[in-house]
């Protein structure tokens, strides 16, 4: 077994605090990783404060993970000891069913195994996250970090980054196309990235004025307040596709009736309550209401190549694991522009 | 002017009364029908009860209007005197829009006039329905009954076939598909008929058991009572498509989570108040939730063309025009299988 430190919850109530465990020995399609950066994002809070139900303790969180390779096993030939990698939300999955050969291991019908807060397939030993000094993932779950992307804006790819990226590209947004992205956090930040990028037209929908002049420089080309009931006026059937990365309640219908004939709003945050949602604005203008869930491996790299050639990182502001638990207060404040990155080196 | 006979609300409180009017003379693109049938709608029932409204007074309702030609004016080249046609739920648009140039005019972004209830485009006159002798159409809102349809089957396809055919055929249902139709009404049994036409595997989910022969007699190759739970984990993931017709409240989240990853619920129907919809059904398997308003012009007229290819109708119950008030009341009890149609030979 390889010894490793690392800062966990033992309890939903407690603070996080250092945790020394052990991961498995390098197996022949293993990979170990001396961690570097390890992105914080807001599902880690939910999860380590038991905010969705039936988190599993001691949690060590975070999954969004770059890092150096230190040791492959036999049968690796995709990794070499040295090179940048990366690893998301999940480390396993069944691998047989349809969804896992198509490439969507985000949607195995069988076991996905989280890279925290999870059983491995064998539904016992429980995974542990990204806030640690090294991790053993298997070869296939593993991704490439292209060179001209600093790891530490590259960590929150790994999760917010093909989030937003996903949905993007499934539903073909680009060029001749305007995009809303609704609420500027850690993604609807990559999501104003990526969308420009892609060519569309877009316009960020925020709370408050706060951060109007951050949207135009993330490459918004429209900004307006939600606070404003005129902004429903104003852009009444203008968009045809809405990105929703908002996870606190806020009027679907409201947003919908901002979608052209034909268009779709894709749903990335979780609110804690359910909406209500009225049929008309969906039958009136034959709309979409879809979802979608993080990505699969090969279109994490597809994600990591694209944001390489177009020089997207994360806005990230660098912490040390010491400070993890004012970063959880911070985050849940929204006090962040746009992503936590914890700097491994500082948990020695 | 022509004088017109016709059955109208006076009141939201009245019931339906015998009613005469005057339609405008045949202009050189109109076409005058005399009308031989007239479906009732729900939609019938909710518009002349002011249940949705707006509703204007008096109202003469129907909008499943099938009938012959009597006369056509200069400039009519595609409808003869004698020949079988029908009009369904809107009798002019704007003709310049976006959507009015695809042939969606359902979608109309500027004036839709509805067959009744509305006004037309001089935001004036007031539009009068089917539930009368003689209606007078501009022959672009016209459709040809094919022969092979008996003219009081073909009625009810012009608003429940249509609203059914449209978003099938979008979503390109078919072959190797498993579509749930969620309702066994008017628009139900519709449903029933034309997906399994189009080749897809067809389960009904209906309340209770009663009309657990009439599904199998339709077409279903399944069927199922949403009100035992154990419907819902037998079917869990297990349909490519759902189509809703039921327009009264439902769970939404419950049902969504009977579609397979990347699966499509397309809602038809409009209940009084709106479904509570969490986010997760949606984003954990990448579903989508859309909804479909009838159908355009030339699609109502494929409509037409493959019904009567495949030899289907609507299971019709015939009733006098002086039957319609308690028509309403068994329609709204649900006693009616599957579309009351006025025999318009009774109203003289």
């Amino acid at each position: 077994m390889i010894d490793v430190k690392g800062y966990a919850a033992l309890t939903a109530q407690s603070p996080l605090a250092p945790f020394t465990f052990s991961r498995r020995e390098v197996g022949r399609q293993d990979v170990l990783i001396a961690i570097r950066y390890c992105g914080i994002c807001h599902s880690d809070v939910h999860q380590a404060r038991d905010e969705w139900g039936g988190s599993l303790f001691p949690m060590v969180p975070g999954h969004e993970i770059v890092g150096t390779v230190e040791k492959v096993g036999a049968s690796v030939k995709q990794f070499k000891v040295g090179q940048m990698v990366g690893v998301g939300c999940f480390v396993d999955s069944c691998r047989t069913c349809p969804q896992c050969k198509k490439g969507l291991e985000q949607y195995c019908e069988g076991h996905l195994t989280f890279t925290y807060n999870s059983k491995e397939r064998d539904g016992v030993t429980p995974t542990y996250g990204g806030y640690s000094t090294k991790v053993v993932v298997d070869q296939r779950y593993l991704v490439r970090i292209p060179k001209r992307l600093r790891p530490e804006e590259a960590a929150p790819l790994l999760c917010a980054g093909i989030t937003t990226y996903s949905p993007l590209r499934y539903w073909k947004v680009g060029k001749k196309h305007r995009l809303a992205v609704v609420g500027l956090g850690g993604l609807g930040h990559m999501a104003v990235k990526i969308g420009k990028a892609l060519g569309a037209h877009v316009t960020v929908l925020s709370h408050s004025d706060k951060k109007r002049l951050d949207a135009k420089r993330l490459g918004a080309k429209d900004f307006y307040k939600t606070s404003d009931p005129d902004t429903f006026t104003t852009l009444s059937k203008q968009f045809d596709f809405i990105l929703d990365t908002v996870s606190a309640p806020h009027d679907l219908n409201a947003h919908l009736e901002l979608l052209k004939t034909d268009g779709t709003m894709i749903l990335v945050g979780v609110p804690d309550k359910p909406a209500q949602l009225g049929a008309f604005p969906l039958i009136l203008k034959r709309r979409r209401l879809v979802g979608s869930l993080i990505g699969g491996i090969q279109e994490t790299q597809d994600m990591l190549d694209f944001c390489a050639k177009h020089r997207i990182g994360a806005d990230v502001e660098v912490v040390s694991i010491q400070q993890v638990n004012e970063a959880y207060d911070r985050l849940v404040r929204g006090d962040v522009r746009y992503r936590f990155v914890i700097d491994m080196s500082s948990l020695t």
